[in-house]
């Protein structure tokens, strides 16, 4: 029997193996083609057996030519439901999970027993295997949030390499992202950032008031390892912020030619950003408006400069304590804030609170700074019982978020409460309620015949992953 | 059968029951006093079989009063050496699981077929259950980290009460720890921070180069709610810091009466204070370090004022912008550091690394800080690569630990390579190796038989913990 979704070219359209006339002189892939042709009555049931035999040997070689070969194997089931990934991880070949994860195989897939391959691994005892598999979506694969992405290396290497960012800055391959009081130049569509070249920017650079940051270089495809004499020559990225107005900025860097615009407000403007672009703006605005906030060195008082492209501020006294040995005063500053689901002792209700600022009707998590000396459990535990009063016992880490506004780390975890009683701080927020599941799910997903008024964060925040998170996790009660 | 260990009293002990004439009139109890007494051949047995299947049926009620009368009947096993724990997590019981937990009930034990509560729940569904038993310790239950405990409730509403605080200060009860140049006063045992009362202090309170941080009032005992003005009255606790030299403070202070001294060390003297006064003792030192180093307005560059309890300083220039909003740079600095557990793709090595700082033959788990705009998975990835060349797939939140030197969260996680070559960065370690996991278990468990001289970091640093608990989950493969 044959299952599954197909991934992108199916099998149906790829027997009778015209594709597989690839370049690959290998063994096993011959073998295929010749089993698959002898065995006419049955060729795609012929392939599915001998991928899923191989995934199930641990041959990690077969299972790569296979795949490049058919790609669409990778979600095919034996008559069980198992897919390649189950039979890998029921025997522990660690090295056939990776191959599959990376040919982007579906990891929450479950066979006709209803088991994941994770759980299939936890079963089997494959400890390894379901630490790569990410059970829980605890590591984050698979659960990346808005701002999250990292599509630069950062190459912190080169920062203190005064020469070579010279040299990128003028090269006719590197990008500029212009800001204005902190809003990117966004392009007409609003998902994307504007792109500039050296060109564009080169007489900004020269003004007293403009700061240039280091971002880092495109990150390669498809590669894992390599030299950094190859990093090096891959386009890099810079973003620069300048003291002119926006409107005198866009006549200076476009020349009327392109419809671009700064965006007017962070929390709106910022966040229909593609994934990518979401993610170099991340770190942009967080260090400009370090940069905005830092200009004097904590310690003395004095002025500081910017020093190692845009990434630590040096004092200008010389006999600053600052100056000697390292210090945190001189580097970015990133606020760590735990941000919580909390659910309900019955395991059917969370706890979500209002600010008045809110718009009508919307509710989110809980959320507070970490403070000094502070575990992040302890921390979500206080804040929900400052705001809320009420106590909350397991505290479990499920993913993070960065959050340029201007430069928090929110942490999301799911808490279990012990007590159910709610005792609102007004000075921190307006209201606090339990709400039932059936219609945190109905917010969630929206629909016209939905009853409830509740109106959740939109999907780019981490409140809002936080509760699909919960709602999934709780699907299979 | 009766089977585990005991709590305490034993069944032994108790039995014939004498200990069962309590003040508690409670049907549920006297029925078994009267069913035991009755079925005198096998009375253990009868009260074990009541109390499991209290569990069994989600009878809170009647597993708290059987619990407060025989104790240890919370280890008691059936046939098959299932707990009452593992009874209520295959019914999903929430209530009874918290109450067992509460008990203290031990929550790695397995029954004959190896399962523990948590895989009982989790294969029943009942993933609230198993949220609640804290699978994996990645929610930080039963992993507590030095530096970690939380003994004070911070009472953070009472930070801006400026009469309530004059008022705490001068109160008899209340509890002052010195500083002198960030080394606190330490008793001749050394766990001990010197506890001063006001008379003590007074003095240093009037000198203007004296700080006083708030710190908390202690937790009260057994009590998981209650009102506000309840804890107002609880002893409060505060951190003074002083410029006077060491000797002149303990002269002036102790008056020669007790034998106290300085810290001289930091990272030597602080790591072996006792639990509770290491939890007290990082938000003291981290408060006190930033006081120290964020003296002056870093927007604008003025002097700035304590505020709030020794929680925000303030710029004395009243138009900076800094005065407008609420803006990071008025409120303590916490800086989050990712600390990796590297583990080979083949499961059984991992990957330690050592700073030219280092003693000889001591190795430990790499470690960074978070950027702006960075994931934690993200930063750990970067880190490890930046450092040893590896890539890294898989990253899992493990536990974390506040580390006052002088104001760090460490963020333990749990990695797999995805790549073996290693290519160290010479500027951040002087080397980087692969660890087999039986050298790491004997470095962690001494022995004078051990071949290797691989010395790893003391157990109250969370590098240590993170190969703790790598040793311990790979245990079982």
């Amino acid at each position: 029997m044959l299952r599954g979704r197909t991934n992108g070219c199916t099998l149906e359209r790829i027997l009778p193996l015209r594709h597989l006339c690839t370049n690959r002189a290998d063994v096993n892939l011959s073998q295929v083609i010749f089993f698959t042709n002898r065995m006419s009555g049955t060729p795609k049931e012929e392939v599915v057996a001998k991928f899923l035999d191989a995934s199930s040997r641990g041959n990690e070689a077969e299972v790569t030519s296979l795949l490049s070969a058919v790609p669409s194997l990778l979600e095919q089931t034996d008559s069980r439901g198992w897919t390649a990934l189950m039979l890998a991880a029921r025997s522990g070949h660690t090295a056939v999970v990776q191959t599959l994860l990376r040919h982007g195989c579906d990891r929450s897939r479950v066979n006709s027993s209803g088991q994941t391959a994770s759980d299939v691994a936890k079963f089997w005892g494959h400890q390894h295997v379901s630490v790569l598999l990410g059970e829980e979506d605890g590591d984050g694969v698979g659960l990346e949030n808005y701002f999250g992405a990292e599509p630069l290396d950062r190459l912190s290497a080169k920062r203190t390499d005064a020469a070579w960012l010279e040299d990128r800055k003028k090269h006719p391959g590197s990008v500029f992202l212009l800001f204005s009081d902190l809003s990117p130049m966004l392009h007409h569509d609003q998902q994307h950032l504007c792109r500039l070249g050296y060109e564009a920017i080169k007489d900004l650079l020269e003004k007293p008031d403009s700061l240039l940051v280091f971002l880092g270089v495109e990150k390669r495809r498809s590669s894992t390892t390599g030299s950094e004499r190859a990093l090096e020559e891959l386009p890099a990225w810079f973003a620069i912020s300048s003291g002119e107005d926006g409107a005198a900025l866009l006549a200076r860097c476009l020349h009327g030619e392109r419809k671009c615009s700064f965006a007017s407000s962070p929390h709106r403007d910022l966040l229909n950003l593609s994934d990518e672009d979401a993610g170099v703006l991340a770190p942009a605005r967080a260090l400009l408006a370090w940069h905005r906030r830092y200009a004097f060195c904590s310690t003395c008082g004095s002025a500081t400069v910017s020093e190692e492209g845009g990434h630590k501020r040096r004092c200008c006294k010389q006999q600053c304590p600052s100056n000697r040995g390292v210090h945190n005063t001189c580097y970015p500053r990133t606020d760590p804030v735990v941000i919580m689901l909390v659910v309900h002792p019955g395991g059917n209700q969370c706890l979500l609170g209002r600010k008045s600022v809110f718009p009508a009707g919307m509710f989110s998590c809980l959320a507070g700074f970490v403070e000094p000396g502070e575990t992040l459990e302890a921390a979500a535990r206080r804040e929900v019982c400052e705001e809320s009063g009420v106590r909350v016992g397991a505290v479990r880490y499920v993913s993070c978020q960065p959050w340029p506004m201007p430069s928090q780390l929110m942490i999301g975890c799911h808490c279990v409460a012990v007590t159910t009683d709610i005792s609102v701080d007004r000075s921190e927020i307006e209201e606090a309620r339990w709400f039932p599941r059936q219609e945190v799910m109905e917010a969630l997903l929206g629909g016209e015949s939905r009853q409830s008024g509740l109106i959740l964060p939109p999907k780019q925040t981490i409140a809002h992953q936080l509760l699909r998170h919960w709602i999934s996790k709780a699907a299979n009660l």
